[in-house]
Formats: structure tokens, sequence, C-alpha cells
């Protein structure tokens, strides 16, 4: 399988702050945006591995700053590294001021998909070559981020994730 | 105010198609599409205008291509035409297919809005300068659909549009 | 095929306007009205062909009068006018004061639908006579409009579209 | 306040089941048609009464036919019987064949609305006069249910139901 | 098959009321109540008889206490009584106050379910022992509902219905 | 303020997969589960904190098991440990056989919450006193995860995470 770049999976999910999906302080509740996330990133899933996906895990999610009733929202995912089933999609989140224009970044999220199948197996899927230095840093985090998520399953012994340890010491 | 130029209101929307947005062949409904296509559109609107919005009228939209489930549908959204208060606004609908990758357009649509201030009242807004080919072809087709718009409400007698008129002579 | 009548494919949907359907100006959003309207127009459809039908195109919609929430919408399509297996459906939609009853026209909607069998394939559907003086002149204009499609879809020349020439001479 | 009859509340919600609103035997889930039911009987309630009007009670709803996706439903409710500041509203569900047009009866349901003003506080309201044998037996009957629901609720003495204690002798 | 007790069957469903959810009161839509409690009480239902389940009657439903935009809503459903294929589903819905804590009753309801095979064809369940004092009022009421069922639907003459007439003598 | 136990603030959200909540394979959609997760750890939050809540982060959450159609899911959600304004909630999501009634562990999510004013600004909470063993193991882990939460945000040095730098030596 020929190697492919985070642009190429690069997807674009803009879209409003309906009343419906906002909280008692009228902002966009967390669970909607957390769920439009799972959309926009399992496209940029689909995409680099032309399969169906399914979604694995969440990492880290913040959620830095409210995000106001009417705003528009645009998230934008690309895969940030490609394990042998599995893919690490990292999402941007912008929202925009209507009267200034100017974007400001609302939050960053982290979640995981593995390709599969028909039936639902694993399948194995292309390799990420990463373009930018941002792309770059974040593929190799990538990898610690997948030791550390195989640590807190109790799959792997802290002191073998060796590039995890490394960051403690 | 300064005139803009059709790509700095470019609003891309990408999502799936769910289970529960579909007829009974399993093709998108025609009716979620549209409803997709207007907020799409509203965001190119409210990022030319920097004003609220509201849908103004649904100019020719035509379904050429069927939308099956679990299709990946990208709507890209561009100011066409400003008038006064009111702005054209051109969509090109794209389908992808999964395993191949290759994009094929679903269909285009136009919608018109206005910009509004926060009393509702129509409010002025920025000119449009087209720069591609096919931007210039649009901004000129859309003074034929104004005038179309004007003749089928019985705003404008079908003498006056001259432009509508020299098409069919 | 026995001819209908317009009046044989009547639907009514009536709705509430519920908060999750408004825009920043507390008004139904256009969306949400295209959406209702191609459920209400494809009943009409399926009514008068008895057939799967599927949305091919929307025809000029003009939003008049903005539609507050808490208003009560009433939707009445019919179809106007049938060809080989396409429908134009007519639709004349009303809201009405709570306290006076009084019912206002907010818009008008004309939709075209498809008669398609199990497989997709487009079916020959029933004519269509109309009844009232109203029916009759939307039957006159809906040959009009049909020239005006295949004209702005490139499929038929300006100069061939007799009906809609006469409008401009 | 004038009395009116039945017909002048009358409120007609015909809709398609799409598939999200189906369940596990791919019929209309109970839920929904509650639901739908709710919003059509509100505006009957809200056509006699000109009033914001709240759901006080469903009475006796029974399912006797499902209801197939796809299927269209038609909703027809009128007010059968207006009490002091409460109105029964009584529904009758219809759906009908997509080949042959016939249509069947799906099931009643009766729904009570209380008006109120603008604080939540209820409000008088115009009377009801039936005007077909149907109209009239149901609003005969209306008595006799809101004798059992004040029974059942403990508000009445069972002996003091005069009307409802005649059925059982 | 075993009898089982009402505990067995006990299903608690605890969510917010959003924003899309109300009415023109912002309270919780009698509408929306009646769809959660129909998914709560088929639950239930299907514990109990671990058959697919399907809504056969609303009974009374009383909507004694509104509930507010943001109230936490929980809905406890337990089979009251099994009958030979079908059951009756007894509900208590609370909701809590954010600053005491301090829970109050909203309202109850009863709703029957019955239980299907894979072709929807009615099954036979397992009886019902009650335990609590509660549980054993709510089962000997069971039974004077369930003729009271059948005398309105036209299946039991008033006479024949020795539970209920009981209670008016 | 008076510190509370986990089970003080228990929130058991029981519900069913719809077919709108599926993806391609006819499981669960990952976007669903997340904003149901959402919903009931902010109702535990509030529980706890009796405080408008908000979503402030969301930690690791790995999707196990598929969910199928159909599926009966519960989501059990408690405080796990509350920091000055913040509290971690976790889950625990079951899903159980119809035929045989057994659950089965789909997945652990964690998120965490912050407590707010009718302003929007983080106010103190009461402590948690973790009572199990497994709420003891589960408030200590807090710990950790709020370290890592805050060495990924680059708000502290991984040195200085003295809990966390433990687990790796």
């Amino acid at each position: 399988m020929q190697p492919k770049h985070p642009r190429e999976s690069c997807s674009i999910m803009t879209d409003l702050v309906l009343p419906s999906e906002t909280n008692p302080l009228n902002n966009l509740f967390g669970g909607e945006l957390l769920a439009r996330m799972d959309r926009a990133a399992s496209i940029a899933a689909r995409r680099h591995s032309r399969r169906i996906v399914v979604t694995a895990s969440v990492n880290h999610v913040a959620f830095n700053r409210t995000i106001p009733l009417g705003s528009v929202v645009t998230i934008e995912a690309k895969v940030s590294r490609a394990f042998k089933t599995s893919m690490e999609v990292f999402m941007d989140v912008w929202i925009e001021d209507r009267e200034s224009g100017v974007r400001a970044k609302a939050n960053e999220a982290i979640y995981t998909f593995v390709a599969v199948d028909e039936t639902g197996r694993p399948t194995q899927i292309a390799e990420i070559v990463p373009e930018t230095d941002l792309e770059k840093a974040r593929f190799e985090a990538a990898l610690r981020r997948k030791q550390l998520s195989l640590v807190l399953a109790g799959k792997m012994k802290p002191n073998e994730a060796t590039e995890l340890k490394a960051l403690f010491q």
C-alpha cells in the first residue's frame, strides 16, 4: 500500500450551533461537540484507509473555550499517524467572530479509529508520511499517546513504554 | 465597504449520511439535503456580510444523483453575487466513493439570503468581485436569476427583464 | 391509467414550530421548512402516483414572511401537473395567529418528484385534470416551469421553449 | 365566550414514518406516535381556546394496528368536549396503503389539555357544541371519562361519579 | 417459566431536559415525556419477558407537575402485573431540585406491552409475584385496569367486569 | 462544605439503541455514546456539586465492545474525585443480552466537569470520600490523570508530576 500524507485525509466540517444543541448557559453542549468530532474524524479515517472505520478510543479532549449559541464551528480533522490497522486522528476546532471574521481556536481533540472489513474484522491500512512541522510533531507524539493508551488499558507495562518513559526522566 | 472575493466566503460542510436521513430506497432524503444546504449557504452568506442572515429564496435545485446511505457528502458554498442587501449563494455538492476515493458531483443549488440587523431589518452588504472563470459565469447568471425571481413574484414585468429577455431572442 | 384531480392528492401537514427549529432571530429556520415541505410534497406525489417517489428538483421557493417560534404552520400540498413519470407539487404554507385565529399566507413552494419502481427506475403515472381556476392556472404555468428547468439544465434550447419564450415577447 | 363546534378545531397532521422512528420490528415506535399525537392534539386545543395549552393527561390509547416503516400516517384531532379550563381532544389515526390508496384506522387516542395564560394559570375557554352523531357520542362519553379520571386520581368518590356508575348497573 | 419479581424488571432512565424538548412556557413537552416513558417502560417489559416487546396501550397518564428546562428527570419503570402475553408497566417520574437535591414526584404513568416473537406473534411470558405493599396494591389494581380497557374497547360487557363493577357499588 | 460519597452522585441512564443511532455495521455510533455519556456524567457532577456544570475534558475512553442496534445500554456515572472546582466522573457502560439477561461491560469512560455559577465562573465544591475498594482505587488514579492532563496541556512540567512520574520508575 502506498503511504499517504495527512492532507489527503483532511476533512472540514463547518456548521452552526443551533438552539437545540446548547446547555443552560447557552453554550454548545460538550456531548454534541464530541458527536460532531466523531463524525468528522471518522471521515478523515475513512479517507485515509478507504475502509469502514469504527471509533476505537477518544484520547484527551479539553474544552478550553465555550462555544456560544449561533457560532460557526469549524472542525478540521487529519490522520496524524497510522498504525497497523488503527489511525490516530487529530482535530482542531475553530470558532469565528461574526462581526470581525476573526477565527479563534476553541479546542483540540484526538480520536483513534480502526479500519475493518464488511464483517467487522480489523484490516491493514496505508502508512502516513507527515509533511509540515506541525504534522511531524503530532506524528511523533502519537506514538507516546499509543503507549499511554496501552499502559492505561493494562496491555503494556510502564517500563516497556520507552517513548513515554523518556518524558519523565 | 470593501468589496470581497467569493473565496472569502467559501464554506465547506463535510458530513455522513446517517440511517435516520434516508428514504425507503436507502438514499439521502431530499429534505435533509435541502436543510444541510441551507445551513452551509447561510454560513457563506454570513461570512460575506458579517451580519445575521435569513433565507430569502431557494432557486432551482436539481437532484441529479442519488446519495446512498453511508456516503460522505461535501457541500461547498460561496457567495456568487451580492446585491444591495441580498446575496446569491452557489453550492456544489460532491459525494466520494469510499474505495477509490473518486469524487462525483451530486448536484448544484442556489439559495438567496438577506442580511439583517438585530431587529430583522435588511442592511447593506459588501460587493462581490469574482476571480475565476466559473465565478465570473455564475456572477453574470445571477442577475438573470434575480430578474427571473422578480418576474415570477410579479414584481417586474417580463419586458423589463432585459438580461433574461435576451436569452430568448 | 385513470386521470386524477389535484384534490385527490391534497396533503395537509399541520405542525408546531419548536425551539429546536429556530434561527437566532427566533424564527423557523429556512432549512427546516424546506425539509417539512419535502415530506408534505412527497406524500402528495405518492398519493397521486401510488408509487415510491423521489425528489427531482426544487423550483422557486420564496420565504416572504418569517414564521416565529410557537407558530402553527400548515402546509397544503397538491399535485399541480403530471408529466410522463414526474409530477409538479404546488404548496401553500399558512400560519395562524393564536389569539385571533386568522390565517396568513407565509409562502408558496414548488417541488418536482419522479415516481420510481422498487429498483429506482422511473415509471409512468396518471394524468392530472385541474378543476378550480387556481388549479388550472397552476397547471398551465407548470409547463413553462418545466421548460425553464430544462433550459437551465442545458437540456433544451431557449428557442425551443415556446411557452416560456412567449412570456418575453 | 361564543360556543364553538368540534370542526373549528379540527387539525390534520399527515407525515411519513422515517427509519429513525421505528422499533426492531420495523414499525413506528409507540413513543414517537404518542409524541406526534401530543403535538396534533395541542394544535386542536389551541385552535379551540386561542390560548397557550399544556398537556394535562393522556386517557386510554390503544395501539391496535402496527404502522410499518414508510407509511403515510394521518392524525385527525378535534376537541370533543370543553370543561371550564380544560378540553378533551379526540384523535383518529389513519394509515393508507400506497398501492391501493385505501385508508385503514390504526388507532384512536384521547388527550386532555388545560388552557393557561402567559404565567401558566388556568384560564376559561369556550364551550363545545357537537354537530355530527359521532361528535355527540364522543361529547357524552367525555363526561364519563372525566369522572373516571377524577376517581382514579382519588379526587372523586366512585359513588359520586353518577355517569360512570350508570355504566355498571 | 419461573415467576419473577417487579424489582427484576426495574429500569431507571435519568436524563436532562434540553432546550429542544420544551414548550412555549419553557417546560418539558408532554409528547417528549410520553416518548421517554415509552422507551423506559419497554426496557422494563423486555427485562421481564426477555422478548421483543411492542406498546399495546397507554393507560391513564396525568401530568401533575410541570418539568422546567434544565431539570434532571428520573423515570423508574417496573412491571406491575403480567397477563398471558401482555404486561402492565407502572412508572414513577421524579424531578430533583438542583440546589437542595430534594426529589419531587412529577407524575405516574401506566403503559401496557405485548411480548412477541421475531414474526410479531404474541408469546407467553413469566408471571409476576409482587413483594412490597406498593407493588401488591398496583398488582391488584392492574386487573381492574385491564377490565376497564376491555370495556372501553367493547371487548367485555360492563356487567362482566366484576372487579371494576365492585368499585361502583 | 460537607464531604460526600461517590454513591450520592450515582446516576443511571438506561436507554435503547435506536436505528437512527447506528453506523454502517449496525452498531451504536461512537459519537452518540459520547454524547449520552456526557449527559449522564453531567448529571452525576451536578448531583455532587448542586451547581451548573460544564464539560472540561474527556479523558481516555476506549470502545472495547461494539453495541448492536436494539441493545439496552446502561450508563452508571459517579463522581470519582473532586478537586477545588472540578470533578472527575467515572462511568461504567453495560449492555445486556435480551434472552439471557446477562450484563456485559461494554466500556469505561472518564470525563471532567467544572462547577460554575450563573455567570459561568468556577465555584468551589464539596470533597469526595470514597467508600468501596473500587472507589478508592479510582480516587487514587484520578490524581495521576489530573497530572497527566496538566502535563499534556503544558501547564505542568513532567518532572513535577510526582504521582505520574512514579508510575514509570
